[in-house]
C-alpha cells in the first residue's frame, strides 16, 4: 500500500526469512521470544497451543514476519483491545548500521534502566536499524470469543451503538470495525458473500472475548436487547461457533480483495476524530461524482482508523489530482493521521507534512543521520525526500 | 529514591507546577490533554467525574505531576492491568534543548507517520527535553471494583495463587501485589495497622475491576473457593465496599513508610524472573545475618516486579557494600533489570552496566549528544559518568 518494502532503484533486497526459529515462550508470563523472520500465522498457532495468543492479528497473517511487523508498527484487529506494540514489544535485537548488534531482547515487563531505545527502531520501517528477534508480550487466550453483525440506519447510530457497547460490553470487547452499504455490495458482487441480515445502510461487527463463557453472552445478550430496542441497530446476527465467526469476519476482512476486483483502486488509511469518521466518505461522493466507480469508508471505528478506498476503471491522473491533496488537506483540518497504522514507505513520504510538524521532520532527518549516516538502510522511504 | 529530580551541583530547577491547566477531554475517547504540571490525583479526580480513570495510580499521587510521571516512566498499581506509558501516552509536547517546541500532541491512538518521536522523551527523565503538554488515553472507570486480601503458607503458593488467579479472573484481573510476613510486621509495630487475617508467611493483594458486579463477584467467588479448597492460601478477606478496600491497599502501599520509621533503609527495585523474585530476599537474609536490622521484599508479582529493601540503625559503608555490587550482580544474572520503574536519575546511572549492554549504553549517549549537545537538559543524571 505505501511501498515501504518494495525495492523502486539500486537497493538491496534483504529477507529475514530462514532466521524463523522461535527462541523462547514462558507460560506463566506469556512472553515469547523469536528471530525476525517467524511468520505471525505460525506464531500465532505455536501460543494458542499454550493457552496465549498473539497481541496482534491482521489479514496478513499467513505471510507477514514478526520482524516486519514490528518495523511497520502493524495494527490491525486486536488492536484496540491489547493496543499498540510500543506497549506490547518487551525487547528488540537489532543489527544497527555499522553492524553492531544491539541487544535489547529482554523479557521483562518493566525495565527503566535509561532511554527505552527498541521504541525508536518500532514502526521505522528498517530505516534505522534492521530488527532481528523480538521479545514480545502475549496475552492469555479468551476462553469465550462472540461476534455480533449488525446493522445500523446511519453513522450516527454506528456510533451511538460504539459508545453504548463501551459501556455494556466493558472489558470483554475485542473488535468495533464498521462498514458500509457499498462495501457489502461489493463484497456480494465480486466474492459472493451474503449479507447475514437485513440490508441497511451501515454494518457494524463487535466481538467480545472474555474468560467466562455465561458472563459475556449474558452482558452480550443485553446489550443486542438495548439496541435493538432503542433504534440503534435494525437487525442483527450473532456467532458464537468458530465456523460462523470466521464468515462474519470475512464479510470485513474480504473488503479489501472485493476493491482489487472493482478496478483500480485509491487507498488512504487515516486517523480521524471518531465523530467525523465518515464525513469525508460522503464528502468525496459529491466532490469525485461519476469520475469514481465507488467510493467507500470502513475500518477500525473503536480505534478512529478509517480506510478510504476510491474505486475507478482504470489508473487517471485527473481522478489522483481531485484525490489528493485533497483528502490529506482534509484530514490535517481534522489534526487526523495521514497514516495511521499502514506507515510512510515510499508513497507516504512527502504527505508526512500534514501530520508532522516542521520539527518534527527535522528530528526524524537527524534521527536517521545519527544511526546510518549514510543512507544504507532502506533508502528512499519514511523519511520525506527533500529533506 | 534514585535522586532523578534533585539538583545536586550547579543545577537551576525548573518547576512547570504552574502550568497545571486542562486542555481538552473527549467523552467519547477518554483522550485527555493536559499541561506537565498538573497534578495526577487531581487528573483522577476530573476524569472519574465523566467515568474514566487515569491508566496510572501511584503512592505519590497527591503531589506527582503527570509530566514528571510520563518524564520518568511511571509504573504504579494499575500497570498489570492497563500496561506502560509507551502504550497509553498519545502525544506528548516538549521543549527541546535549543529552545524548540516539539509538537506531537497529537490525540489519535493510530498514527504512522515516521518515527513515533515521543516515545524518546518517555523515560529520559528530562535529560533530552523537557515535556510540557500530555495528551493520554484514560480507560473507562470500572463498575465494580474489589480486593481480595489473602495468607499464603509459602513464596511457591504465591506464585502458584499467581497463575491460578489469571486464569479464573481473566480480564478483571487489575492488581496481584504481594508482601512478606517481615513487611506485615513493621506496618504493624510502626503504623499500628493490624493484619486482616491469620498470620502467614506471605500476603497477596488481589484486584478486580469490572463491568459487572455480580459477574465479576462469581469470578472472584469462585477462584477464592479453589484456592482456599487447594491450600493455596490459608486464610482470606474481601472487601467490595470503598472504605475496606483503602484500608486494605493501606496495608500495601504504606510499607515504605513503616520502613522508613525503622531505620536507615536501602532500597533496591528489580525486576526478575517471577520464579525467582523471592530467591534474593532470603539469599540476602543469610549474607546480612546480624547486620541488617530487616531484609523485607514485596511489590507488584504480576509484573515481576520485587521492592527489596534492607534496614539498618544507621548508614554503614561495610553494609552497603555487602549489598552492592552483589545485588546487582546477582539481578544482571537473572536477565533481570537494576531499576524496574524508579529509573536510573543520580544514583543508579553507574549500574546501567548491569542491565543493558556496551552497545546500548553508546546509543543512549549519542542520543544525549544529539538532542542536548551542551548537556544543559537534567545534568550529571541517566547517562553514566564515564560516557
Amino acid at each position: 500500500m505505501v511501498g515501504g518494502s518494495v525495492p523502486v532503484f539500486d537497493e538491496i533486497v534483504l529477507s529475514t526469512a530462514l532466521m524463523n526459529q522461535v527462541v523462547s515462550f514462558d507460560d506463566v508470563s506469556g512472553t515469547l521470544v523469536c528471530q525476525a523472520g517467524c511468520v505471525l500465522e505460525e506464531l500465532s498457532r505455536l501460543v494458542e497451543e499454550r493457552d496465549f495468543i498473539m497481541p496482534l492479528d491482521l489479514g496478513a497473517k499467513g505471510s507477514c514476519h514478526i520482524g516486519g511487523n514490528v518495523a511497520t508498527n502493524a495494527g490491525g484487529l486486536r488492536f484496540l483491545r491489547y493496543g499498540s506494540l510500543h506497549g506490547n514489544v518487551l525487547g528488540l535485537e537489532v543489527v544497527l548500521a555499522d553492524g553492531t548488534v544491539l541487544n535489547c531482547l529482554t523479557s521483562l515487563r518493566k525495565d527503566n534502566t535509561g532511554y527505552d531505545l527498541k521504541q525508536l527502531f518500532i514502526g521505522s520501517e528498517g530505516t534505522l536499524g534492521v530488527i532481528t528477534a523480538v521479545s514480545i508480550l502475549c496475552p492469555p487466550k479468551p476462553k469465550a470469543v462472540s461476534v455480533a453483525f449488525l446493522g445500523c440506519p446511519s453513522f450516527a447510530e454506528v456510533l451511538r451503538t460504539f459508545r453504548t457497547c463501551k459501556g455494556s460490553l466493558g472489558e470483554i470487547l475485542s473488535a468495533f470495525e464498521f462498514m458500509d452499504a457499498t462495501c457489502m455490495q461489493l463484497v456480494g458482487r465480486h466474492l459472493h458473500l451474503a449479507c447475514p441480515v437485513q440490508e441497511s445502510p451501515f454494518y457494524v461487527l463487535i466481538e467480545t472475548s472474555g474468560s467466562h463463557a455465561g458472563h459475556d453472552a449474558e452482558k452480550l445478550g443485553s446489550f443486542l436487547e438495548h439496541a435493538l430496542a432503542s433504534g440503534l441497530v435494525t437487525d442483527g446476527t450473532l456467532a458464537t461457533d468458530q465456523r460462523r465467526i470466521k464468515m462474519l469476519w470475512a464479510l470485513r476482512e474480504r473488503i479489501t480483495e472485493a476493491l482489487g476486483l472493482d478496478g483500480y483502486v485509491y487507498k488512504y488509511d487515516l486517523s480521524l476524530p471518531v465523530e467525523r469518521l465518515y464525513d469525508l466518505v460522503t464528502a468525496l461522493r459529491a466532490r469525485l461524482g461519476a469520475r469514481a466507480k465507488h467510493v467507500v469508508g470502513y475500518g477500525h471505528l473503536g480505534d478512529g482508523n478509517l480506510h478510504l478506498n476510491v474505486t475507478a476503471e482504470a489508473f487517471s491522473p485527473s481522478l489522483l489530482a481531485a484525490l489528493e491533496p485533497h483528502v490529506y488537506e482534509w484530514t490535517a483540518g481534522q489534526q487526523g493521521s495521514v497514516s495511521a497504522e499502514h506507515g510512510v514507505g515510499f508513497k507516504k513520504r512527502d504527505v508526512l507534512g500534514y501530520s508532522k510538524p516542521p520539527a518534527a521532520l527535522q528530528l526524524m532527518g537527524q534521527l536517521k543521520a545519527l544511526l546510518d549516516p549514510k543512507g544504507i538502510l532502506n533508502p528512499y522511504k519514511t523519511l520525506p525526500s527533500r529533506a
